[in-house]
């Protein structure tokens, strides 16, 4: 499967609607709850989705553009999501969230991107080289990390209230695959 | 995490919109495709959701209330789907599984359910006896495995396109636990 533009702009610009309908005045059951100590409950999730968008997904392409290979991206902070949700609803997360995708799509947009663009190379600060398609396509992919692992850990709050369907739901039996 | 039926009625009512906003008119490479044969697309997984609202929650409920654990449930056809969503569009079932839901939470919030009810007793025709809480609460789990496949079925059509990155996406490192 080839990565298409279009195609991950459409999930892209969907993904706030989708968490703003299941999240959205919720239960803090469901929202404020983990998996145990140092895991991530759906309000900490929404948070890491704000930081990636401020200083992720469309920095880094931007760096790529400018700089190709010769400077690498900047470091990721897997825990930047706690100074971004500090002091925050989930609400207000969520409505950032929104905004915050919204503009960087238009700022994708904007960049009118021809397919010899999507080939053009960058340097990962761990992985090495990769391309403009590849990042664009991990934006997309990464959204769908995050609605796995948030389904997760939500289903672990009624992992003993489900009694003997529990071996049923695929979900209760995942163990997270590293950290998302 | 004792089941409170205040906190599933609240999920069970926002999963409808959540799929709305996250598939509806979003590219068929996200929606149609699978994991590989044998396996349920996005379009394949909301048609199981519709199934289950007619033939598996309320009416196990109902069955639950009126016969205790003389009378065992109907066993869930898995297939079901496949003719519940035949010659339909993806947003015709997404907006018949909005209805369906919709009626059967109308249903579910007219029995006025005590606590008391929650722990009345059904005969699952695999699983022996369950109560009624464990029943409800599966109902909101069973959402929640549902989106866990959804977001691991989409995320495998970027498998390839995102490059290096594959070995950071805990969603691709997902085998599926069971079918779902």
């Amino acid at each position: 499967m080839e990565h298409d533009l279009d195609h991950t702009i459409a999930l892209l610009a969907r993904t706030p609607a989708a968490l703003n309908a299941l999240l959205r005045d919720l239960p803090e059951m469901w929202t404020r709850r983990n998996e145990g100590e140092g895991t991530w409950s759906a309000f900490d999730i929404v948070g890491h989705l704000i930081h990636g968008e401020r200083t992720d997904w469309m920095p880094r392409a931007k760096r790529l553009l400018q700089s190709g290979e010769t400077q690498p991206f900047d470091p990721f902070d897997r825990l930047g999501h706690v100074r971004e949700s500090e002091g925050k609803s989930l609400t207000e997360l969520l409505d950032e969230f929104a905004r915050l995708r919204s503009e960087n799509l238009d700022e994708l947009r904007a960049l009118n991107l021809r397919q010899e663009d999507l080939k053009r190379r960058g340097r990962h600060p761990a992985l090495g080289v990769v391309t403009l398609s590849e990042l664009l396509a991990t934006w997309a992919a990464h959204d769908l990390t995050h609605l796995h692992q948030l389904s997760r850990v939500m289903a672990h709050q009624y992992r003993h209230a489900v009694g003997p369907w529990s071996k049923y739901l695929g979900v209760l039996q995942c163990a997270g695959h590293s950290s998302s």
